[in-house]
């Protein structure tokens, strides 16, 4: 199908221009919402050339920033080339480019890391000021004006409606043979207006297949024809299958408590190779007729459904790696038999998360023998990526279990410290801490009784004894022992901390 | 009415005994879980007699504690009682007693502190243990063997359902008028069973006016008499003015900027003086046709229906000063035209709450400069009382309001740290802070730009120059600067931190 056939629209047919005379229309102090989200479905022209639209401003001395608000991460032609251009005025809600690491953790751009379901509704709410362009990759433009959605949802709804102009990319590579997977439900309202959510199950569809749009605010329509970028899954490292393991035992043993049915609960899966090992270990497991309702479907997840393992998959996004983005391509026609597309604010949904009993499993920087968890935050000062939708299923999760080797930069630091430098899941929210060493099933116990069995069960062996000894004169020096701590040495263990009082002592 | 009239089943009828009797049926190291929630619907005698019976016990020098599961916070003859004899050795999710917290903080008993909207399913899902015996106060038993509830509900519904042996508290003084005012949901399921909870609006009825429950668990019913202890609130002091002051402000700037309806959104409002002084400030605002989906009932409230400005009020506990309780009793009739009493993972529920585009107003003990809040820890080691509904409403609310003076112990300690010592609600929680000195409006923002808000809107004078100092000294020390921090002296606003620095120099 060439790209003449996918803008069908007669109207949209007559706004088809460049993507530099579409980055035109986009000026300095906007606030563009685009798609994309974890590497798929964002647009691949407009952002480039709006990035040599910056660049040569800047070069002409004229200040040129934008606001930008996505679904999630999106790749290096977008994320990448705007921050390379320093052209990021504001970045939200997510984002997982080194580039644009770099540039937030210099202090030169400013980031607000958002619980992926609030954005919308943020939006909404007026709370995240005006919208001013969306820039949206689709699959098609129909006859009525109405689009075919590509690889993401995320937020792309809300942007279509919410900004004054709109930017779509037509992205030919995608086959349109993928109409009929995505769900965008049309039925959230502002409060005091707002109804249920009617889904009961990960396969439950509640919307439309396309996005409705006023084709009065279609700016341009730009002509593409490439596909998704994203990063092959390195195969599981030993660490990565030790912490499956755990996690399959941990679960088969709760089946055998009767905690849960034997087909499990819906799975939540993180980003990540561990993640992925994780889902790469229930294809030789004993589980049969899974389930996920969760934010993007990877490889291991696409593995289950093919081994007949897994029946539904429900997510925001398709995020794998690029033979498995190929093959997915290739066989959309059958896959959306069991996967389901939905808007981020319905996939994150709090509501139907905690109504269908997810078992979330995520990714952590540190957690600390309390069981605090920091996902976020390097040293406590500088951003990795972000909270994500790791809060939204964490909270709401049936089972919230967090995971990590036990030890970073091959070794020279413990992820299990005594008090995390950043919290993005309190004591309250999570259930289980796992590393290669082992698992802390945390449910029901007091912070002293964590302590114990994060510290025995997961620290690396180099790292128990100086932990052991920190909570040991903790108990007896604190002043008080709910939460026992020595606040003047609880960072101790960072390197962070540890350079700074050096330099304090070289003063 | 008598207690006679109170019990109309025979079967029942034949299981009165005493206290004492009842207590005796509790055995050491049992789970007990019993009715209580901020001071209202409490067991007035049982625990007394559980009490005496512990110290007998101990005295005799044989063990006898037990695991205590309630609603929330209780009153001296349950918490106080217990604690005084050193009767606990687990207690969740929720405390506010003054020995209580006096024997968690010096390490002798065990507490374990959660969403107050988990625990009825924590319970449920078997992650809490097994439940032996359950003690509820009810204002009568129907012919039909059914309860009338008291003046809280709590997880009274969770422990009569779920504990092998029930031991009822008959309580004469509560008036049976009230009747009809309780809304108990048999409507929830363990996952994969669940369904959407059907209220869209605070006043919205879905449940029974009472407890079913099988009378064979039944094995005591304790006739009392006796009404709930609650403290006095004190008059507002010119600080809490203060506070309630610039939120009416925010919230009528927010009307004129068509962010909010005209007669808001629900209200949620915590506990403490704080609270109440701003539901007292809003009888003199413009506001009117307000509704409330909250979990306790305050003075402030009443006195907001009783002049006409509340419509509706739906909480899970009525938790009055004495004089009002007294009034709130006296009129029950009246007031449950107005007022709804509901199971607390239903006045708690992040589906509602979220549902209904909730303001949510809590206190705090710290807020840092990057807008994470501490509700629970002092010094970051001793527990004040527990997250409670916090967590739940902040997280899911439409604006998740929190409030303090900006000083604690008479100005010695600031409220505003740049590190909080404990996180209970992350920057991703967390809409606005006040003080008494102004308001942090903290949507939309990132770290850095919230630092400068809430040091320069939120500080007292006294710290403003030394937050300002460590914000400055942090952005140029720090080695990231997306949340700049100096991790060796974050906590030197803390008078711990102080000490312990001076204690390790006099070593
Ligand atoms: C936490 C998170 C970064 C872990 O990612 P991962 O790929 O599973 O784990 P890795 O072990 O490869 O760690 C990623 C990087 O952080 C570094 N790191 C991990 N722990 C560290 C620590 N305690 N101190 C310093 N660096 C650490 C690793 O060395 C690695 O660095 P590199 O990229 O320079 O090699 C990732 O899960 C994340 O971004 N989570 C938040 C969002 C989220 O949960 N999304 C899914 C929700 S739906
Ligand atoms: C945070 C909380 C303790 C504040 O309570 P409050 O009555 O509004 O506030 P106060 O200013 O009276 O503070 C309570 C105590 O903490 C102390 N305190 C407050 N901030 C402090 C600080 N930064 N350092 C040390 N002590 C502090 C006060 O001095 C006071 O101590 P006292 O009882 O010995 O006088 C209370 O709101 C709470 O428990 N919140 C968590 C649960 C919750 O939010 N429930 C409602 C949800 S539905």
């Amino acid at each position: 199908m060439s790209n003449a056939d996918r803008i069908l629209n007669p109207a949209l047919r007559s706004k088809i221009m460049s993507a530099d005379e579409a980055a035109a229309l986009i000026t300095p102090g906007a606030n563009v919402g685009m798609s994309g989200f974890t590497g798929a479905g964002y647009p691949k022209a407009v952002p480039l050339a709006l990035a040599n639209r910056i660049d040569a401003a800047h070069a002409r001395g004229e200040p040129f920033r934008i606001g930008v608000w996505t679904g999630a991460s999106t790749a290096p032609e977008l994320d990448g080339a705007l921050a390379k251009v320093n052209g990021f005025a504001m970045r939200l809600p997510y984002q997982s480019d080194p580039n644009c690491r770099k540039q937030i953790n210099s202090g030169e751009m400013e980031y607000t890391d958002i619980h992926l379901s609030h954005v919308a509704q943020y939006a909404w709410f007026g709370f995240l000021g005006h919208l001013d362009v969306a820039v949206v990759e689709v699959a098609a433009v129909l006859e009525d004006g109405r689009l075919l959605p590509a690889n993401s949802i995320g937020n792309n709804k809300t942007w279509l409606d919410q900004a004054d102009k709109v930017i779509l990319e037509v992205n030919s590579w995608v086959n349109s043979g993928l109409d009929g997977m995505h769900d965008i439900y049309y039925g959230t309202r502002r409060p005091p207006d707002r109804r249920p959510v009617p889904i009961n199950a990960p396969g439950d569809r509640i919307g439309d297949r396309y996005y409705t749009i006023d084709p009065s605010k279609i700016v341009a329509v730009v002509e593409t024809d490439s596909r998704d970028r994203n990063s092959p899954f390195t195969p599981p490292d030993a660490n990565s299958k030790l912490i499956a393991g755990h996690i399959l035992d941990f679960l088969a043993h709760e089946v055998r408590r009767g905690r849960l049915p034997r087909n499990m609960l819906p799975l939540q899966s993180g980003v990540g190779n561990v993640a992925n090992a994780v889902l790469g270990g229930l294809i030789e497991g004993p589980f049969e007729d899974l389930t996920a309702y969760t934010e993007v479907l990877q490889d291991g997840m696409l593995d289950l459904i093919k081994a007949g393992k897994m029946r539904f998959a429900s997510a925001t996004a398709v995020s794998l790696s690029p033979d498995a983005a190929l093959a997915f391509n290739n066989d959309a026609h059958e896959m959306k038999k069991s996967v389901i597309l939905r808007p981020q604010e319905i996939s994150n949904h709090p509501e139907v998360i905690r109504r269908l009993g997810i078992i979330a499993m995520n990714g952590l920087i540190e957690a600390d023998i309390y069981g605090n968890v920091n996902s976020t935050h390097i040293g406590g000062t500088a951003i990795m990526n972000g909270i994500g939708g790791s809060g939204d299923f964490a909270r709401n999760a049936f089972l919230s279990i967090f995971m990590t080797p036990s030890t970073a930069k091959n070794g020279a630091i413990s992820c299990i410290v005594p008090m995390v430098t950043h919290v993005d899941h309190t004591e309250h929210d999570v259930h289980v801490v796992v590393t290669e060493q082992g698992l802390a099933d945390l449910r029901g116990l007091s912070p002293k009784q964590r302590a114990k069995v994060i510290i025995e069960n997961c620290a690396h062996p180099d790292y128990k004894p100086g932990l052991r000894a920190y909570f040991t004169r903790a108990l007896e020096e604190s002043p008080g022992r709910h939460t026992p701590h020595l606040l003047d040495e609880a960072f101790r263990f960072l390197p962070e901390w540890k350079a700074q009082q050096a330099s304090r002592a070289a003063e």
